[in-house]
């Protein structure tokens, strides 16, 4: 496979798209196309696996990415980052491992962006926080109500395992 | 009961031993107790309810607050925020109403800040955006952890049952 590599405009068209940077503008996203990186991966490709170090996120340009966590014996899907959204940014802000894993789901084209240029990003247009703000708020309540709907089904078990 | 109010200095101090506020100094201190308003809980004494709606973040001056789900029949803890921790910044970011229920677990010292000095403040210290990201994220593999073990547990308490 030779991939055409996506030009400047392109990269800079996709950016316009993406909520996360929708309050970047012009020259930004100009200099966040300079400093980002394209990156192909094949379906069912690893592009990186819970407990990898990482100092990039990534922007999915086209095709579809499962996050996932690997439990004894089966996959348990979490998330699939479609065209526009992004994944990757939890280890890059707390320089923790990754805490959960990615993988391709279709051949997909992603956008690689360092954690340096990320910080100067944010640094430069504080909007870009709120945004980040808003998808980590979601995340956590949508994990909330799976912690509250396992939390009610094992009572259920156990009450009826007693009775 | 007669509290005394804190002084602007003592804000100021508390405010700098916050670590979410590490990034701002002198002026912006200032500001930020200009804005901040101080309350009161007693122990036992809801902050706020779960669906409540809320337009105010709570900084922990001195006490303990316990941050809890209700569930049927009994209270599911999710965090206890001690003095220089803070809460509630979920509903103030994406305008849903409050993601959980907080309560007084002792006489506590809340400094309240309105959801736009929290917007006006990040934009003047994008740093502090990285604080709250931390805080997130942090939160985030928490209850991943939980969903985890809840999950494996789950499954354990089925293959039991079949068998």
């Amino acid at each position: 496979m030779t991939p055409t590599m996506l030009s400047v405009m392109e990269v800079i068209i996709a950016l316009k798209q993406i909520p996360l940077f929708a309050s970047v503008h012009g020259e930004g996203l100009k200099r966040l196309s300079d400093v980002i990186r394209e990156k192909r991966v094949a379906e069912a490709e690893i592009v990186f696996a819970k407990t990898d170090l990482g100092e990039e996120m990534y922007l999915v340009y086209s095709g579809k990415i499962l996050i996932y966590h690997e439990l004894a014996g089966h996959d348990e899907p979490l998330e699939i980052i479609d065209p526009s959204g992004y994944f990757g940014e939890m280890a890059i802000i707390d320089e923790q491992p990754r805490s959960a894993s990615a993988r391709a789901q279709q051949d997909s084209t992603l956008l690689v962006l360092h954690r340096d240029d990320f910080r100067t990003a944010v640094l430069d247009y504080p909007d870009i926080a709120f945004a980040v703000f808003r998808g980590f708020s979601q995340r956590i309540r949508r994990a909330d109500g799976r912690i509250r709907s396992l939390a009610t089904e094992l009572r259920r078990m156990h009450s009826e395992i007693e009775s």
